[in-house]
């Protein structure tokens, strides 16, 4: 049986991880795993978000997969060491597309990556810039209320503009030449940052990235098949539902709901 | 051995319920737990949140309470009902308090809710206060962005004023008198309410309505001894301890990281 290649994300941010793949891989079997009844891993420890990960990846691992993509970039940020232990098939985080594309991008070697609380905090992307480009100047600034404000569908609002300016613009006096938009749903935000930082600051976004960085692992098959689409969400299937058919419309497939057995211990 | 009042939230929130009831009874044992891990239930499914709700009351049941108080109005809104049939001790939630005060307070049978969607969508404050009020006009609107900007500490900035603008202006033509504020979170937006609705409107706090709520089934004892405070949380415990000493000061006690075990699983 072919095996298919693993997305997960905290919620429905990595959907656009997910249709950048379809668009480069059309016959490879997905399986998509959105961890919406505990979304959102930005603000919580790294100790929990590394347990989350583990979890998502057993369940996806669990459905037969070759590779593992972590499209959340709090994950990604915290997590992927761990994942590496679990299982021998390659893993990749958003973290290494998104530093090598901004690596690619600069030319002042001065790069601004906005993210959440827990991807600033691990430096994650200051450490991969400076893999690249050890001179490299990384300038980090967390956005916590750009996801909030996304999900409420309010990246056009007044509000949004007034958010991203008290957010940006410590960054804009940093003489940027390139921005990572370091968290899935910062790309719907794409306008309203660019109109902060001027059109001279380059936006990457590490959903495309992704994709780039997957066909160096894997060859392309060219069976003719139509690859399959699967999706498995923790909580409120008919919401993600909604969401992901505006966003991938005919590659939209099957949708389950798994649950969680939880209960609370002391350490 | 004297039996605790077991307390529960999504987060921080119910912090200010437990304030409430620690000023109300001194001399009784308090227990909180408040699921950092998992925070915000707000955008959540019903049958989630009555997962939850369920876990962290087996947790506070563990540690002997003779009375389960639900801080989280998204919980009490949803999950009170299962809640019952886990135990025998009586269980408030936040609703029943909220919608008395309100009963109490309006002159013209207008009353105005705020909450999260998971509240709103229930409808359980319309229920209870309609079942003291039958012929009242009950208006609800969602606020989601209002704890995000709370958590992110922009209760004063200019864009709380404007999200507040947004989401209360419907309720400004309604002619409510009284609004309830149905999430533990919104009263530090008080002055920003009220700004938006004009100082006739008297807004109504569910925290301080649960203390005189709970005095009715709580014997005032009076050893002169002094109560006991603990808290548990499911995440993040030194962020919950910086807000936690800020708000309750001196009754901040002892405190716990609980962890979950859990293992997705399909249907």
């Amino acid at each position: 049986m072919k095996k298919a290649i693993g997305i997960f994300d905290s919620g429905v941010g990595g959907l656009t991880v997910y249709k950048a793949i379809r668009n480069a891989f059309p016959e490879e079997d997905l399986v998509y795993f959105g961890d919406t009844a505990r979304v959102p891993y930005g603000p919580k420890s790294p100790n929990t978000v590394i347990e989350y990960s583990i979890q998502n990846s057993r369940f996806l691992l669990q459905q037969g997969i070759k590779i593992l993509v972590v499209a959340c970039n709090t994950s990604s940020a915290v997590a992927v060491p761990a994942l590496h232990q679990l299982t021998g098939i390659p893993i990749i985080g958003v973290i290494e597309p998104g530093a090598e594309q901004a690596a690619r991008s600069t030319n002042n070697k001065r790069i601004g990556v906005i993210g959440t609380e827990g991807t600033v905090r691990s430096n994650a992307y200051t450490t991969a810039i400076q893999k690249l480009i050890p001179d490299a100047e990384v300038f980090s600034v967390a956005c916590p209320l750009f996801v909030p404000l996304v999900e409420e569908g309010w990246q056009d609002h007044a509000v949004a503009q007034i958010i991203a300016d008290e957010y940006l613009t410590p960054l804009k006096y940093k003489n940027i030449d390139t921005l990572v938009l370091g968290c899935t749903h910062y790309p719907l935000l794409h306008q309203t940052i660019q109109k902060v930082l001027g059109n001279s600051v380059c936006l990457v976004d590490s959903a495309e990235a992704i994709a780039g960085y997957l066909s160096r692992l894997l060859p392309e098959e060219n069976d003719g098949r139509k690859g399959s689409d699967s999706f498995f969400v923790s909580d409120n299937e008919d919401k993600f539902a909604q969401i992901a058919k505006r966003i991938l419309a005919d590659s939209f497939g099957n949708l389950a709901r798994v649950r969680l057995f939880e209960s609370w211990f002391k350490d």
